[in-house]
């Protein structure tokens, strides 16, 4: 009799949970040595997981998906390499599990230690790129957590094959296999069951975009850990370099635009913008990339076309700009706070007082001074790879490392002491 | 025309966003000087205060409550004061916010720092006792939030003059009135409208028993940090100085017997069942504790009653414990997975092994060696006034202060970098 997918539900989230228990003990030599053949493995069968990409990539202009996301789906054998090397770095990692992170002793001799510990079950949802299944695999069993996964339905052959390859190592290093799991992607109502599982699920992260997002926030029964788009924004002050503010633009824009922390609009305070803006204008047209503007703007670059609202409030990830004239910093900064996601906001500016203000006044995961959006990444900011970058305030904000999947416990240790 | 509710509801939320971001931004020193002259506030007000208790406590027991509720309802003059020397305490901690948790400078000459920032606005609900709105008020302002308190119905009158004499200091130093406000009590169709509105309200935190950490957890739109009851266990190893032991259970079960980190069940090894129970069971009649005991702990405690499988799973907040044998250390950790609630459990050992493996395969947060589960505390622990315990694993564990109300962002300083 074919299990009912309620029931395949919740048998993948009780499986988690009872990994997840045995995963929380075990030794950093043996996740390490799990990563290191999980690498092994993928270079091993790089024929296969082209072969399973091929069937994806050949689906995929049935799904809808244009030239882009198709790029993004293809697992091409410099970015399987790059999938092996990913999990070697994770692996070279500190193991966030057992870390003391304070501690000292009490003025009665007893010992307080604040110590890392996994969260537990992660369910991760996400998109179409198959480097995910292998990042999001590495990281979760790294940070002793048992992970659920669901990628796009686009990658089902792909990340069913990644899948696999990761799952065959665990025994091999006493691992319990079910600490990496995934969920069929073809029926969108195993989300909706699984989101209910907050018994056995302790943390679900979203990795996509607004209509994913907006339903895994309306279900979920556990807490959930948003990474959501960025509309993120550079911001030229009355004190900027200018010549420093067309650099730091064109690189938030246009180093890797398909990227959450590239640049998606630009602010410009009006004191500079006759003389900035014309040098903006050539510089973006250099890059090929389109300006949207508002009427100032308009006015000082000839190329530009007139902005919507809604131009001020998307993330393109293309090569197309948003720019607008603002009066003064504080402007600026209520601008940020009406369109902005909270991800990755920057300022330009030689002025001390203002990059407080700024860095003060802006709500969001990483402010920038003097430098590009595309910073707010786990690798450029130090802690390395990540599972991406929280839009949330909550728990982790900005890149997610091994260290943001993980929580901790108080361990306390006396000789019989007794409270007075 | 008189507000509707959802309107009332809505305008506080508003005014409680608002609020946050001015707050944000305030200094360290005006938050200090509300603190002190708050302080000198409730004192100067102790009889108003007094009043408005007596009032509450003679309707108490139409509310049905019983004699212990309406001894934590009663806010005595010595309750005046300590809840004054609070707030005083909490003007003498650091303040988390702008507080350089992590920072260095990148191989590119980036300065990476990772700053701590509030959360914006946060939803307490609470119950009888009158100094916890102090509390939260205090500790919610000085880490930069605002706060919307929903104390219980039974202490109307005594919450609602002491947050009219927090919210009067306020504008006195340049913070926001609306930096702390209150709804209305009476009307339990408040708590669902504000759980609704995670626009403007960033984290909800409900402290009290399961109906109402299951209503809010059940209705809210945003994150919350439960503070929820204690199932605490004192587990006596075959490893263990039983006098030890005596003393710990006593310590843990009677030292404050109405509080969430007082112990509520004993296990007992098998190995030393026999020689520990009967020392165990003459000092718990000599503190007038009842014990409610399984097949063998009935056996060796005579004046032991039988527990059910309820009493194992109980938080009694009161002199009565529960106790069984169990055949080893994995069947104690068993047994806590099962009844626990993830705030504190003890071992009592001399054995290294066996506490280190009770340490590891205990999920709570806080774990004791030869230590009274009493010491799950703000200030036993060391980082002082709390907000409650959470038994959350997101975010914070254990005893929330002021970090604990607080997020962090990053601030990325270069000059002029762009990635490559």
């Amino acid at each position: 009799m074919p299990q009912s997918l309620v029931d395949l539900c919740l048998s993948v989230a009780q499986r988690a949970k009872a990994a997840s228990v045995e995963l929380a003990t075990v030794s950093t030599a043996a996740k390490n040595a799990w990563l290191l053949a999980s690498a092994d493995a993928l270079l091993a069968n790089a024929d296969a997981i082209a072969e399973a990409n091929r069937r994806d990539v050949a689906a995929a202009p049935g799904f809808g998906l244009n030239a882009a996301s198709i790029d993004r789906l293809t697992f091409t054998p410099a970015r399987i390499r790059a999938a092996a090397d990913g999990l070697r770095q994770v692996a070279a990692l500190p193991d966030p599990v057992g870390e003391v992170r304070e501690g000292g002793t009490r003025p009665n001799g007893l010992q307080v230690l604040k110590v890392g510990v996994p969260l537990g079950v992660i369910f991760f949802l996400y998109e179409s790129r198959p480097n995910v299944t292998v990042d999001a695999g590495g990281l979760c069993v790294k940070s002793g957590n048992a992970v659920i996964l669901r990628g796009g339905k686009e990658a089902a052959h792909t990340n069913a094959l990644l899948t696999e390859l990761l799952r065959a190592e665990l025994p091999k290093f006493g691992l319990p296999a079910d600490a990496v799991q995934a969920v069929p992607t073809a029926d969108r109502d195993a989300v909706g069951h699984l989101l209910k599982l907050n018994e056995f699920i302790d943390l679900t992260i979203p990795r996509g975009g607004e209509s994913l997002i907006r339903r895994v926030t309306a279900e979920a029964t556990m807490p959930v850990l948003k990474h959501f788009q960025g509309n993120c924004h550079v911001f030229v002050d009355a004190a900027a370099d200018l010549d420093m503010a067309v650099r730091v633009i064109v690189n938030s824009k246009c180093q890797r635009p398909g990227t959450c922390n590239a640049a998606e609009s630009v602010l410009v305070h009006a004191a500079v913008a006759e003389e900035f803006l014309p040098k903006l204008g050539a510089a973006l047209a250099d890059a090929g990339v389109e300006v949207r503007g508002d009427a100032e703007t308009c006015r000082r670059i000839p190329a530009a076309k007139a902005a919507t609202d809604a131009d001020f409030a998307a993330e393109f990830l293309d090569l197309i700009v948003s720019v607008a004239v603002v009066s003064d910093l504080p402007a600026a900064v209520a601008h940020i706070a009406r369109y902005g996601s909270k991800h990755t906001e920057a300022i330009v500016t030689r002025d001390l007082a203002a990059a407080r203000r700024f860095v003060a006044a802006v709500d969001a995961a990483a402010v920038m001074v003097n430098a590009s959006t595309r910073f707010n990444d786990g690798f450029e900011l130090g802690p390395g790879a990540e599972i991406g970058i929280s839009t949330d305030k909550f728990h982790a904000r900005g890149p997610c490392g091994l260290r943001e999947l993980t929580t901790y416990k108080y361990v306390v240790t006396g000789d019989g002491h007794i409270r007075m």
